[in-house]
């Protein structure tokens, strides 16, 4: 790539009857140096457009660099509707064309194509409507990629894996053993170093139990699973902390000794992320062999259609994939996964 | 009592070899407007005024009321210890003094001797390695009371009351049935009138599972236990919200919207609240006959004895325990008790 060369970024629109297109032209509206390529239904994207009441000048793609982009400037890469969408109303007829944009995108990172993808929300209920077996972006990609995931939400203030997603509250003791731990925290470790550049990330990880189950009076995971899977890693060379009560592990005078948090469950840590980066939350898909990032909220069908649907989320989602481009190109000139790689000798 | 008065307010120091009675002497040190009246051993205080480099004037408390105090004037009740304390090293043979002080400032609160009680913390394991069986004060003061008793932790920007407290992960699911969540709600919702003056409380209720389960999706507690609870609770007039996802019941634009949280558990919510207002977050119990707000972390051993312990938030519970008596004074000449009965008339 020509070293003045925007990075090129894959978006996707996800649900067309939510509020991605919007966002899209949105992103596509600001003065971010991105050259973004929207893998997405050409038309649809224009009646996004006229909806937000904004002006956009749709490119299609054709591979190549660019040095510069004016706002409203979106490349496209044309990946028809199978049914032209109803703001609010997502249809299952559309369901392939939604699976058909994140393939390609996934495509198109391993390959070279882009240099990172960003990926507005989807309805998961329209494509099971439509009789296919589908759990969400991120097992998508992990399956697409055969590679192993770790749900990351990141704020510019504080990073947070999750041991376990979207589970039931009570199938989640039962979902952390010492393999899927072990297994969790050398993702969350070796992408600390590969994708965020911390030679010697360290990692708080979180108690399953109140009180990091007070040595035992509280649950026993603990004593039985997280410390011996912590010995071992930190026998390894790894920087783990805890397991930290998930009460106290958020205070301001703990955060300068973490550079990311293992939190065990979905509800143990995300409240106090949303609660003080709201829109400046992204999802990161660690453990893919590319870069990328996504909104963290769902597709708002009752705001589809409006125009009014706030970007703040999409945009902090590109300035983080485009942060992490950068990082890369200034810290190596070799592939992601050689750089990964690379980083896990040190563990 | 005379008009002119300070609110007589009992403190506890809890574990003797602990930071509590250095706490107690810091608080006494400010100029809080409150007549002060330590239930703890004279000669305890003394020493540890001494630790701390401050000057202490302890008089007898004669039951009397005073309508200004020194800062550093504190009276005291004396209960004697069975033995010196050395600090970080908590005396089984303490433990009946521990339980004695507890049981004189709730006496005193219920027969109105004291305004409200303000309670440093307390080592539990050395009441039980006493021999005593002893789960904290909440439950102490609960059966102390023959009353039934929520948590709700403070700050002075959120009140969050916990539907299930000191339970394994594992275990909450099967602690929050129909009726404890019932009951949880009523002395919540009465509380918030009686103790904190609103007339119409709105309660925000978390739901259990990530994305409230997701209608069923992500667990079904919410559909089989807490939408019904709330549905009856709403035809009987209380102003009720959720379940509402956890991860995004804290951010800004939602608060506006409730004057409390009740959170199904422990890790759901404390996180959020210590995160943003560490030194200034309240313990208190409600559902008690009489005020009782406390400090929000343990006996910290490693400090005790330094002098060094940071009193900010058992200064944060006695400041709350005065505005609570404040507020009591101004909207009602009836005892607590009787107003409590006199609001859940609206229920």
């Amino acid at each position: 790539m020509n070293r003045l060369a925007l990075p090129r970024l894959a978006l996707t629109a996800g649900e067309p009857a939510g509020v991605g297109p919007e966002l899209l032209v949105r992103l596509a509206a600001t003065s971010l140096a991105a050259n973004f390529v929207a893998i997405t239904d050409r038309a649809l994207l224009e009646r996004a457009a006229i909806r937000c009441g904004v002006e956009i000048n749709l490119i299609d793609d054709d591979g190549g660099d660019v040095e510069e982009r004016s706002p409203g400037t979106l490349r496209i890469r044309h990946i028809p509707l199978a049914a032209n969408e109803v703001p609010g109303r997502p249809d299952p007829r559309n369901a392939q064309h939604v699976l058909a944009t994140l393939a390609e995108a996934a495509d198109g990172c391993i390959s070279g194509r882009y240099g990172a993808l960003i990926t507005a929300p989807l309805q998961k209920s329209s494509i099971n409507d439509a009789g296919i077996s589908f759990s969400g972006h991120t097992e998508f990609f992990a399956a697409h990629s055969h590679a192993d995931v770790v749900m990351m939400l990141a704020s510019p203030e504080l990073r947070v894996a999750l041991a376990t997603t979207h589970l039931p509250l009570n199938a989640v003791s039962a979902a952390i053993d010492a393999t899927s731990l072990e297994r969790t925290l050398r993702i969350v470790h070796n992408e600390l170093q590969a994708k965020f550049g911390f030679a010697e990330p360290r990692i708080a990880v979180l108690g399953l139990n109140p009180h990091a189950g007070e040595n035992g009076h509280l649950g026993r995971e603990e004593i039985d699973t997280i410390i011996p899977v912590l010995q071992k890693l930190r026998q390894q060379g790894m920087q783990l902390l805890g397991p930290m009560p998930a009460d106290t592990a958020f205070v301001p005078a703990q955060r300068q000794h973490y550079d990311a948090v293992l939190a065990m469950y979905h509800d143990q840590a995300l409240p106090v992320l949303k609660s003080e980066a709201f829109d400046r939350t992204v999802n990161l898909t660690l453990g893919l062999p590319f870069i990328r990032t996504s909104v963290d909220h769902g597709t708002a069908l009752d705001l589809a259609g409006t125009g009014k649907a706030d970007p703040s989320s999409l945009i902090a989602a590109a300035q983080m994939a485009l942060n992490l481009v950068a990082r890369r190109a200034t810290h190596s000139s070799t592939p992601l996964q050689s750089e990964g790689t690379a980083s896990s000798k040190a563990v």
